[in-house]
């Protein structure tokens, strides 16, 4: 919560829910990653939050971008990155959207199997290619899956693949999972990735870059360490599955770039309990899950959610958003301490939610509108 | 998969990932309901797809409407429901919206708490009022939460506050649970709203409605029960429970109305396996949960998936959706069975995708653009 959030919403008092993101922070936190990590290239993850504004701020700092679409490449060429500052980080793409990103300049191109180097290499020939390759890195808190990359040993064929197919092997990505509390993560990546750039250079292929991915947490209800602490655990972690030959290093923040600058503005609609001697109360706010909360899907991410009561006594409580579907519910494994005095009508402020929240809003479920933002 | 849904895509050839829901189905739907329940009112859970089209044949027809937000409620109108056959269905409203809501001349409301009667006798004085039980109702498909309703001892002194204070208390409404497959699930939502009814006729408030919510299912992977069937066995329940006073009752189709109808066409981006000796499958749609498919959420919705390559032989795969969010990934759990010709490029066809699909999608997560959708 800034002083510049507090004044916005106490001299514009916007109706409804909103999500309110202060320039100033997320502008520090690009500097303290440039300082925490001085050798790497800042790829922003425009998913994360593509505001407008928050591109232009961005592009205007120096910073790269980190596009999952055509769509995101074309935002943040609007923002005023050259193409030259673009990955299309996306390892799922149709083959013509890969020819629209050629066609826009962009060169660098995420895969994970040989099938994806097959269309860059027919729509987008001589382009630089990184391979993702799976990691296990426990501890984050927003799911890792399977989803992304492939085993360490495929990366090489997918590598040898795309070098016959005339595109430059260009290097390797991982990705320690999302709002990832502990800085160690990135080492046995590395130690995989530094395999493949080893076995490729004995076959007479010379890997460049890593992409270290993102995973730098934002503060939610728990402390992180900071940005700075990352910054050395992954030069340690480098130097020693490197060496003396560290590769060119690029970093993809999304969350911990955006994720504390945002805010959002909710209201209490109802406060009930399901029986007269029922302990536990639902509170239900005018935001759930449809309308920019996704991410609090199996109560993955635990915001901080401040009230004006804060201060009274608390006592555990079920959150729900306001629409009617079932699952529209935020908190209720881990109930949430909230003021007992906690009343129906009262503004909450649910603090971290700057990144991956107004671009989840759904478009009409159940009539409400998607999440508003503004951006000061 | 109806011809005429069939000859559009065949004649419009869509770009992108859509939407196509046929009328006709519905038409017949509606026709089906009121011929199964003869004597309950349809009220329409506009919520599973509002598409206006849809709203104005259900209105021409005569379908009365569950409405969620005020939006939906002026969604209804527009498409030419007069107030008389709106319901306010969801129990979790702000008092502003209840006024809104009588000002448009709605005066029928759901509550499950005394707090949400004092906004209804504020707001709007003197409307009929029906109060939403828990009930005790296993096998729905999409997962059943204690968000909505309360206890039937509750509901007693909920509607007993509502007398008070100048409400109609009209009658008790449940849900057994979306996508329900046994018909005989009714009957213990029924044993206890009579329960309530009797014992507020004791006290001489005489209830005269029982809103038998939603439940009715679409046919996805496995067969469902016809609503006739549905239709028999509530009627029995019916007798069961209330004898010679079988009370007013409602209906309020969605998913059952709806889903059957529509149909989404996507194209089959990637497929690509993790190593070189992984035997698993992972086809990538352009299409996943943030683009319209939001009800797979633990795999909860299990939709058919035809291919151009049907009859081939098929081996299971992970299915998953074309955002860099890890949570995208639709079937992998229980991995779905799919042709091993299937090749990218591919167009598949999801059915039953009618209702709860366009307005669940994200309003812009990745770039990507919400579902589109043709009511035909």
């Amino acid at each position: 919560m800034t002083d510049r959030i507090r004044d916005f919403l106490r001299l514009r008092r916007p109706e409804g829910p909103c999500l309110v993101v202060d320039l100033d922070v997320i502008r520090e936190n690009f500097l303290n990653f440039s300082k925490a990590l001085p050798d790497s290239r800042v790829f922003y993850a425009v998913k994360a939050n593509p505001d407008p504004a928050v591109l232009k701020l961005l592009a205007g700092l120096g910073s790269n971008f980190d596009c999952a679409s055509v769509a995101e490449i074309d935002m943040a060429r609007n923002a005023g990155a050259t193409a030259d500052r673009i990955s299309y980080g996306n390892t799922i793409k149709k083959e013509r959207d890969v020819a629209a990103a050629y066609n826009r300049g962009v060169r660098l191109f995420a895969v994970d199997c040989p099938e994806e180097v097959d269309k860059i290499a027919r729509a987008a020939p001589g382009s630089r290619v990184f391979c993702r390759i799976l990691c296990d890195c426990d501890g984050a808190e927003w799911p890792l899956s399977r989803k992304f990359g492939c085993d360490p040993d495929m990366a090489v064929s997918v590598l040898e693949h795309a070098h016959r197919l005339g595109l430059v092997a260009y290097g390797i990505s991982f990705h320690v999972g999302s709002q990832q509390p502990n800085p160690d993560a990135w080492d046995i990546a590395l130690k995989s990735a530094s395999a493949v750039f080893r076995t490729l250079s004995e076959r007479g292929i010379q890997l460049r870059m890593v992409n270290l991915g993102g995973g730098f947490p934002a503060k939610y209800v728990r402390d992180v360490p900071a940005v700075k602490t990352y910054g050395q655990a992954i030069f340690t972690a480098l130097r020693r599955h490197f060496g003396n030959r560290i590769p060119e290093t690029i970093i993809e923040p999304g969350r911990g770039m955006v994720g504390e600058a945002g805010m959002i503005k909710a209201e209490v609609v109802l406060i009930s309990k399901k029986s007269a001697t029922d302990p536990m109360r639902w509170v239900y706010l005018d935001i759930g899950k449809f309308g920019g909360l996704a991410e609090t899907m199996d109560e993955a991410i635990r915001y901080p959610i401040r009230t004006p009561r804060d201060g009274d006594a608390t006592e555990p409580c079920v959150i729900a958003g306001p629409t009617c579907d079932s699952a529209d519910v935020l908190y209720e494994k881990t109930p949430y301490e909230l003021p007992v005095s906690l009343a129906i009508g009262d503004e909450v402020l649910i603090e971290g939610t700057g990144a991956y929240t107004q671009t989840y809003s759904a478009v009409a479920f159940n009539g409400f509108d998607p999440l508003k933002s503004y951006v000061i």
